[in-house]
């Protein structure tokens, strides 16, 4: 019998950070590069972000998005224009000042982030309710220079897609920036299998520039929040800075309301903190680069490649991302590769299958093994694969609710805190200083965000005992 | 009877270079951004290049290449490594000197090209012969410090993907790079309709630091030609400046072969000035965002709209891609919006067409119109838009052999080139000296590629009269 063999994966419960960084290079998705700070997204890392994309972009047409690509860099003059916008990024940001053989009269930088480059474009070609809304998108690379980084999670250099849309009206700007709120959060828990928790971002804790910023928070197996996606609603003022007004029908000028929304690789970090194992990645089947590793069990013996094979063209013939492990390695080493990939099934075929027209499909998740007719394998998989899929989610919802608590007490918090992190739910009086005073005294409770239905806990703050003005869920982000 | 009306594009026989700016506008496809040299890639612009990049990724992975990202930053030292390579690119990238608020101790250029990031991956990763080929892609945009711009031809940043890969053997690289020449020869003419002249670039038209550079040159209506995409051999000379070796199985260390290839948004370019015609773009069916638009003929009548918008649900039902114009507009000007976009087909639906249960489908390039009975619309449609497909590609093709002449001596040469530009057959000695005189000579002729299967049109060289070495393809390049 050949057993099951973990190469170099720390266990989570020892060490999760390096657990994490294990899994990162294991999996081959992502390295270091040379360039400081940065990351190479490699073929297996990459591929995930294909799927992502490819997915996402379909929903985000379906609600009237159209795709772009504006500069990567942005004029020095250009960024300054909106105040809180540039306070927030210019710390952060790289700037380009010579070009070719000269040094540039005006400094660029590569984008963070890039409101003020869509904004300019409006402002020349937006005159009439006629040219209204604009809802656009562009998938690119931004750069903010990050002094620590950790694969996915924090990187100098990093990709994501980042929408910008105008509108004539103010409420048709704040239904925008919920819808594709929700978009993100429906992605997420639809096709990533990860649940979480939904609500609008604290003053302290919103995007430079933003009147209202929505926000999607998953939590990860080690107790910790990680912000996944987010959705702004800048009002007025961000267009107003760059002049954009339109003529509506009686050629009474107006003010354009924006909004902005953006999700990045670091939800590739999400998805393997929350569902990966002792034995690497587990891929939810739905955004999986292959679905199934074919692995051959005594390939050596007569038949069994050629069945192996055959197999894979039936399976690629009935839709299925395929591929086959037919080295020359033994089969508890060909198990191990297919977990640390986290391909969502293995199906291991012998001679003793092919002798009983079966062969045995394997879930990445449970190990369950599941005993199949040749005859009924192309949709047995699917019935795997989609049971495999909402299984995942049902774990990691259990997991999710099991560390929601509430505390109406500073000690509470402390202690359910320090139990096990999670989220904490607890009544807020809207003032900063308590946001910082949880922090400190709870070594790093932040507040994650105000979700759209909140319960009345208690009439005070769990911190300072003043009337309470929101409930917040609080927790130590990543 | 509603006429047609052609806004604000400037005949091509009248001021070519003004009639594909105007084009350029009008169809809403890019415009320049306020970043000096760059453009912006409007939705219009953008979604071709989605098509493109579609279709061409699919032909990509049917042969083995893997998509990767790596960094928009290139550090100096690295791109150093190779000596021709930094000569041909330093005099036009982009340098970044300071990340956030300090000054670099190294620069940073914004990637020209990545050929020094891929083989600095490689160098730290490929060891074994296991680790070989090595066949990725990227998707991304590169920045060039260009000083005259033009929208699509020439902006200092454009997107692109570039192709690289390494290999165990000599004859395995060059087979690849022969490949992926083909893999582009053939979307450019069965997708993108747009027949091409093919070969080896000669020594000073290389790419820098290539051994080999293979390309496909296209004829643009004004008789110009455009170098629409390139595959190099890089032999082993680029890997070694990284160290890149591999040992074999028996432990002995061997060097790497390199290629690269790339294709970027210039061929949008090519599309425009092959098809396009005096009302606008012409798109060809297989890579157009809209293939057809519905225009409803008396709108205001009764069940015109209607029976408009069930075209619209029917044809989208059977896998079309459909737009409908219920503006208030006039048809005449319904019809003009369509043509400059270059929509391949419009179905006209109007009070009487209801009557007899018909439509009329109006195909973009010949204007020719085609009754057809609702009842076979979804068949109908198909065959219309393939049919337009093949005859654009037959016209594009004739117009090119029209275009292709033979020269023997420099007078025929001159006359010949000076006549309608197009290419110009003729033999080559093999010395830059006479590739300079040909091009002082005729005005502007360079040498566009050595095909692959050489004719013999004369012992010696057309210009200097030694023996002949390669017959070439002479034309005057965008």
């Amino acid at each position: 019998m050949a057993k099951k063999l973990v190469q170099n994966i720390t266990a989570r419960e020892e060490d999760f950070a390096q657990w994490y960084t294990d899994v990162v290079r294991e999996a081959k998705l992502c390295d270091y590069s040379g360039v400081k700070g940065c990351m190479n997204y490699l073929p297996n890392g990459y591929a995930l972000w294909e799927n992502i994309q490819k997915n996402l972009d379909a929903r985000f047409k379906e609600t009237g998005v159209e795709n772009v690509y504006l500069p990567v860099m942005i004029p020095e003059s250009l960024l300054q224009k909106e105040k809180d916008h540039i306070e927030g990024f210019a710390p952060e940001v790289a700037w380009v000042t010579h070009g070719g053989l000269e040094e540039l009269q005006e400094r660029f930088c590569i984008r963070p982030t890039s409101e003020t480059l869509f904004c300019d474009v409006w402002s020349k070609t937006v005159q009439s309710y006629r040219d209204l809304p604009k809802v656009w998108n562009q998938w690119c690379s931004v750069l903010r220079w990050e002094k620590t980084t950790r694969p996915f999670l924090r990187s100098r250099e990093f990709l994501w897609q980042e929408g910008h849309t105008i509108h004539a009206t103010y409420e048709e700007a704040e239904e925008r920036t919920k819808q594709m709120w929700r978009v993100y959060r429906d992605f997420a828990q639809d096709v990533l299998a990860i649940p979480v928790v939904s609500g609008r971002k604290t003053e302290s804790e919103k995007f430079a520039g933003a009147q209202d910023t929505y926000t999607i928070e998953a939590l990860m197996h080690d107790g910790k929040a990680l912000q996944s996606a987010t959705s702004h609603f800048f009002g007025s003022s961000f267009p107003s800075a760059f002049g954009i007004q339109y003529s509506d029908k009686n050629n009474e000028l107006h003010e354009v309301y924006e909004t902005s929304w953006g999700l990045s690789t670091r939800i590739i970090g999400a998805l393997i903190m929350v569902h990966g194992d002792d034995s690497g990645l587990v891929i939810p089947p739905r955004i999986a680069p292959v679905q199934t590793m074919i692995i051959p069990i005594a390939q050596h013996k007569e038949g069994v490649l050629d069945k192996a094979n055959e197999l894979v063209d039936t399976l690629k013939a009935a839709g299925y991302k395929v591929k086959i492990d037919d080295s020359d390695k033994a089969p508890g080493w060909k198990f191990s590769g297919q977990e640390i990939l986290g391909i969502p099934t293995r199906i291991e075929i012998g001679p003793k299958d092919i002798e009983n027209n079966q062969a045995v499909i394997v879930r990445r998740d449970t190990r369950e093994k599941i005993v199949v007719s040749l005859d009924e394998l192309t949709t047995k998989l699917a019935e795997v694969l989609e049971t495999m899929q909402n299984d995942m989610f049902e774990r990691a919802k259990a997991f999710l609710d099991s560390h929601i608590n509430e505390a109406t007490t500073m000690d509470e918090m402390n202690e359910k805190f320090n139990e096990n992190l999670g989220f904490i739910k607890a009544m807020w009086c809207g003032d900063e200083a308590c946001e910082d005073e949880i922090k400190a005294q709870t070594g790093g409770a932040t507040s994650r965000c105000i979700p759209e239905e909140e319960e009345h806990l208690s009439d005070v703050c769990v911190c300072c005992g003043k009337p309470a003005k929101h409930m917040v869920y609080w927790g130590k982000a990543y």
